[in-house]
């Protein structure tokens, strides 16, 4: 299948829409990586380079400072009801990846085109695989393969945020907590420990557990806790042995990954815990000159961010990054997807104007 | 493949583990259901029907009263480690299908064979699909095709009793309890509503039940309820809307399906129930005169049946009827089963004495 022809030039909704419409589920993103890596290639002041289906695009003009903007290509699946093609309701523009974030990836490519002489050097990534398990992040693999294409003085992650600077990020971890029983035949229950009804327990902590506001570097971060998924039973007429309840724990930015993995284990003392999953916050580092210059660009206060995204992978490379970028991220991965059109427009134009 | 030839005159111990090393795990009684007919139509004193892998012998000689004599064919899948062919420690014979129920079955074989003038008709079925679902248990297929051949004035059931009279048995309901919330991302939990936690409180209410004894007619049944399954969760970053308890209730022959739904509804009252699975009990019927004739031939005080036994299928017909056979119910589907031989021997006395 040839790669559908992108025109970078074109106004950003408009662009938005065509980059939606070409479906790009998590796994599936090959064909819009081919779209992008073509539209970019077509530019002379862009070096491009491809890793799997991520593709980084760079301006090498020597300027004293480098910004790189990044985006994610992929989506999470469709909704049960179907969501593509987009559509309009008045300004906001409905459908899978309206808002997380083929808006930002429009702003992405359309500075890609306009800006063939910006003020700093300009670096844009564009990656798979962010919807999913962190070993199939596109941004990590680029990280591992090619770490100096990721250098820079700022990163500014086009993640959905309403057009407000958010800074920082919470850090995630998962962890199984296993409840273990006696086996039995259900007829004679009372031979047997029932680790289903054992597991009554941790979801007690769950329901009782208080989350925290932890204030980082003038940010309020909101932790969040919560059971993301429960499993239990071998059949029907057997008192199971054994139940796992995964738990996904959104820590503030303060606390490190071990840290948070100790609170979890004392919180479930008693039962088995296993770390599945982890990834550490950043810190918002808007006190760094280059952050507090593009704020002021903005010209709103900014925010904390909730969400893991992969400002921590900057951070983690030593690289000071903000989330920017069109949409409210409520209604990333919602049923009713959305992004205001005028927040792209207003991304591009902010954007275009603190590179230029 | 030509189906193995079983000599019904020998001891009904090495017959046992003649049938044992047959494998038949539901799905697979073929071979067994053949030998069986083979050994039956040899014999001249029974007439001999066959309902696809379940074989129906019986006597036709005018007696005033008629007696069942059933069993079933198929075994539970083989433990993790081989369990054929059968092997003897001591006085114990080991293996899958030794206690549930071959020792049964070839106590039926060895009285077919011997009794060509009992003292009342017999009738002895042998069927497959036992240890599956309901709808492939080929006593309930007979029960449909053919219910006159079911018709008695007692039936015993060879399931493993330890060689005491069981009555009757519990009946089985299992109902699923569902509890709904609203879906969110996990960074932002508390936009949604966790239907994990939610089902913490239908946890609690099973580990808060006290389960009942009901006596019914002289008979003490004790009753179980347990999760016997527990699902929800969609993807690790999302609050689940949506988790599943499965439930399995045993409740006393005294009680009606009906009775359990409606004791379920009220116990689970506010959360979403669905029954998916109810076979009623079977009374004891032990104050009928041919159950209290064989009761005193056997010479133990008569217990209650727990689990639920094809009892019920000839309860739901108008047929008294009893468990008694040889093993320990508990060694059912356990991976070190096991029969104690001296009860094949006991069984097969005490019945042909009974029916001489």
């Amino acid at each position: 299948m040839s790669a559908p022809v992108l025109d970078l030039a074109q106004d950003p909704v408009d662009l938005t829409q065509v980059l939606c419409d070409i479906e790009s589920v998590s796994g599936h993103e090959r064909a819009l990586a081919d779209a992008v890596e073509h539209a970019l290639r077509a530019l002379p002041h862009l070096t491009v380079a491809r890793f799997g289906d991520a593709v980084v695009a760079r301006t090498q003009l020597g300027r004293g400072e480098r910004v790189v903007l990044a985006g994610h290509l992929d989506t999470v699946p469709l909704a049960a009801e179907p969501n593509l093609p987009t559509w309009y309701e008045g300004d906001l523009l409905y459908g899978r990846g309206t808002c997380d974030m083929k808006g930002g990836v429009a702003v992405q490519l359309a500075l890609a085109a306009r800006l063939a002489e910006p003020s700093r050097d300009l670096t844009y990534v564009f990656y798979d695989g962010e919807e999913v398990e962190s070993e199939r992040n596109g941004l990590g693999r680029i990280a591992r393969e090619a770490p100096e294409l990721l250098q820079a003085d700022l990163a500014v992650l086009l993640e959905p945020t309403s057009a407000r600077v958010e800074g920082g990020c919470n850090g995630t971890m998962r962890v199984d907590v296993t409840t273990h029983g006696t086996a039995a035949h259900s007829a004679r229950a009372w031979m047997g420990e029932n680790a289903i009804h054992a597991a009554g327990a941790v979801l007690g902590r769950l329901v009782a557990y208080e989350t925290q506001d932890v204030e980082v570097e003038g940010l309020v971060f909101r932790e969040s806790l919560g059971a993301v998924r429960i499993g239990g039973g071998v059949a029907g007429n057997v008192i199971p042995d054994r139940c796992t309840v995964t738990v996904n724990y959104r820590f503030a930015p303060s606390k490190t990954v071990e840290d948070a993995e100790h609170h979890l284990r004392e919180l479930f003392t008693g039962f088995d815990v296993e770390v599945t999953d982890a990834a550490g916050g950043a810190r918002p580092g808007l006190d760094r000159p280059m952050a507090k210059a593009f704020v002021e660009t903005v010209g709103h206060e900014p925010g904390p961010k909730y969400g893991w995204t992969d400002v921590a992978r900057f951070s983690e490379v030593g690289v000071p990054a903000v989330n920017y970028g069109p949409g409210d991220p409520l209604k990333a991965h919602a049923d009713d997807e959305h992004v205001p059109v005028q927040e792209i427009r207003d991304c591009l134009r902010v954007l275009a104007t603190w590179l230029s």
